[in-house]
């Protein structure tokens, strides 16, 4: 039997966000990115975070299968831990509402750090091949930090946090994602995802080294979106590694003929 | 709320525009075409222009999601507009219908050089791994055209506008697709794609470096034909890159055993 | 306006072969092997033969769309002929129910020649991409012909034509898939596909070089299953090729221990 | 006409093992891992075991079409047969229903193996085509071991039969899956997976040289997601083989912050 009020995962609007992520897990699945119960995914409304369980079969998920966690009743427990400036810790979370069989995931501080560093209101891990080979493939060369530019779906990606305001990369922008070393136990991941958002405050995504990668967004459709542009740009820069192409090139704007003309 | 006649959106015909362009980009979203709300689709019905918005995630998209531009209106406003010769303008745009939310999607001008240079019926813009893997491969060898002959899925294109009456290439055929660069905005690619049509006369299709494909037709049915066996072809070019395998060669016709009896 | 008996392609039966055709393409066409209308299936059932026409978007067939052709009248009319050696020309065949749209698929005789020379009861023709990978591979060699051994898979074919009794190939067998050259017209095929399934009298299946492959059964799940296995095989064999594997291998049987100890 | 008791595969609960195996196999061939009526499915439930059978369309079967093992009463015949530390034999199984149409699949006796030498529930056999380039390239290399570590979706995988009270696999663990020798007929594998399944007494899957591989698990969930994660291990190892990066390294792990602090 689950615990709480289950009325918070009921709903027959297919956008409330315990229909949504159930719809976007079994999508993902078919992408190959929750393959074998990895990955997640999970979307704040306002006060409540809702997340996918531990080891649930992402295809089939079903909204009774969710956590529902107070956002505001954790954050103020955690500020009386006296460690208000690390990540949250499991004992700080408060969940309003747990299903009767599973775990929560350990992807749960991740998420929540997605949350109240970046204002993010949904969050997607994907265990994706195609991330994780581009990740090995920046180990070969020693290097923590994914660089692509040049390719219109760059496009795709919010300027990031503190420059919302400013819309989206344009083609000739490099995107820039951070790779962190993978911990043992996922949690462990929370200070480093953490540092690395400092260190890279117009990033939507984290890539994890031999893992996967973690991108946000400020609504559900831009989280999507982006995961799904990055995916694309892994694809394609694995491709281009295979193939002996630079991820990063020189190029000219090519102004249209107006410009040229003076006009 | 939406502005203009929702009626141009609302048809229980599963093959009317407003219907077929959600339909086609659900397709498309799968193939990996229209992947993270890139590409896009619109369908010209005489005088009408449906179009697939700027930023919405193809694989549900929804009819009342269209944009419908009244094409006589538009090209009347271009024609008084001084500048008759080049791309039409967003000003001289003029539409029917605009949905709530969303913006018009920026291939907007391409598209409509598609309907107004070619008389093309249908046009279709993706963002295909493939077509991008070829044009970086041209690229390393600094060529602007894509060339390949000798596979029989190159029937599957019409042999060009002019000469639309003398049917589809044949097997021993070049397909010639030109690549013209990218630029930093979409609607720039306009003149470039324009310029493509005119030195290509017989091309069904203008590749987008580093971008993607855009292809038309005569029909839907068309367009999307020639934009499958397209990507068909690209992927085969790819995997023939990898394997050291031409994509031009010197093929003599095998003739059929009468006709070298004479029969 | 169709002509013809169109009760012929009228049956609730899912597996009445107006109602399989359809819904076999539309498979295929997921699995890439229709793309762009090409490919093709047939179904003789007895007397008549049913076959997709051309240029038809195969994921979207209907059975109005079918051509149904009868077997005994044709090859009466084709023994009237004067030229009842070769190939059932266009003239000869006798169509008891055409669509109203559409024209006669190319591969009509091609599938003719597997119904009348093989007796088979169901033919398909895929472009698939790893077919036409592995004819571009062969080119490379010289090669007109396709092997490749120890591979379970390769149970999934039957013995051929003459000793269709003694079952299905086993593990240590070799495949061979003769390779033809194509032709400008694929009707002009027919000869060489003739003379190759004299040659290969056990041969299920005969590959079209840059074109794709013809695969035929002795009934609709045989053809259907042979067809899944080649290309299985091709797919893991155009790897193979990247990898440095070769095709063939000198494997000696593993005996089971039982065996060893004689008993 | 079946024989047997019907009613042993009638149930309206879709996680009935007569309902469930159907709805694997179909989700297994649209993953290319049952293709051409290749691999299998088999789910024990306390006494019965249910097996899908040779030959089947694996995205068609239907309950009807799977064949109950009584297991007590074939364990019991087993242990009269003089042979009891061996195999089981075709003349020990006892069948409480057999479907009208098929012949028990040439699995059966592994999948008993699974289940009586590993208390499993539920055992899957794929021919996935990852799986046996897997085996390919370890045969180049003289290996019959598949090992990979530092790879987080290592953590998909349980301890192993004599130690699943402690959980499953972590990040830093390498994964070890012996690859046996395939066998002209797939019974005699039998004694070889038993023998490797003693050998390796962590495994819960066994790789078959050039056919495929049999994962197995405590349940029907965890069974499916340890060849899920395999899959996509075998995947990322083929390509990481093609990229050049070994399937093992020896990665010290990252210590979280506090840990270093002496937290």
């Amino acid at each position: 039997m689950s615990t709480g009020d289950d009325r918070l995962v009921q709903s027959v609007d297919p956008d409330h966000p315990a229909n949504l992520i159930p719809s976007l897990c079994a999508k993902f699945w078919t992408l190959g990115w929750v393959t074998g119960t990895g990955g997640g995914a999970s979307i704040r409304d306002d006060e409540h975070v809702y997340i996918a369980p531990s080891g649930v079969q992402k295809e089939l998920m079903k909204p009774s299968d969710l956590y529902v966690l107070s956002l505001p009743q954790t954050l103020a427990r955690h500020g009386e831990s006296g460690d208000s400036d690390g990540p949250i810790r499991p004992s700080s979370r408060v969940y309003l509402r747990s299903p009767a069989r599973f775990k929560p995931s350990q992807c749960t501080p991740l998420f929540l750090s997605a949350f109240t560093r970046r204002g993010a209101r949904c969050c997607i891990h994907t265990h994706s091949a195609h991330a994780v080979l581009v990740t090995l493939i920046l180990e070969q060369q020693g290097a923590s930090e994914f660089r692509i530019n040049n390719i219109e779906q760059i496009k795709g990606f919010a300027r990031g946090y503190p420059h919302a305001e400013v819309g989206n990369l344009g083609y000739h922008d490099t995107l820039r994602i951070p790779v962190i070393e993978n911990t043992a136990h996922e949690e462990d991941l929370t200070e480093f995802l953490e540092e690395a958002m400092e260190r890279y405050p117009d990033a939507y995504a984290v890539l994890v080294r031999r893992h996967g990668v973690y991108v946000w967004g400020n609504s559900v459709e831009q989280a999507k979106g982006q995961c799904e542009s990055l995916d694309y740009l892994f694809q394609i820069a694995v491709e281009m590694k295979k193939l002996g192409i630079p991820w990063e090139s020189d190029i000219k704007p090519t102004l249209p003929r107006k410009s040229i003309k003076g006009q």
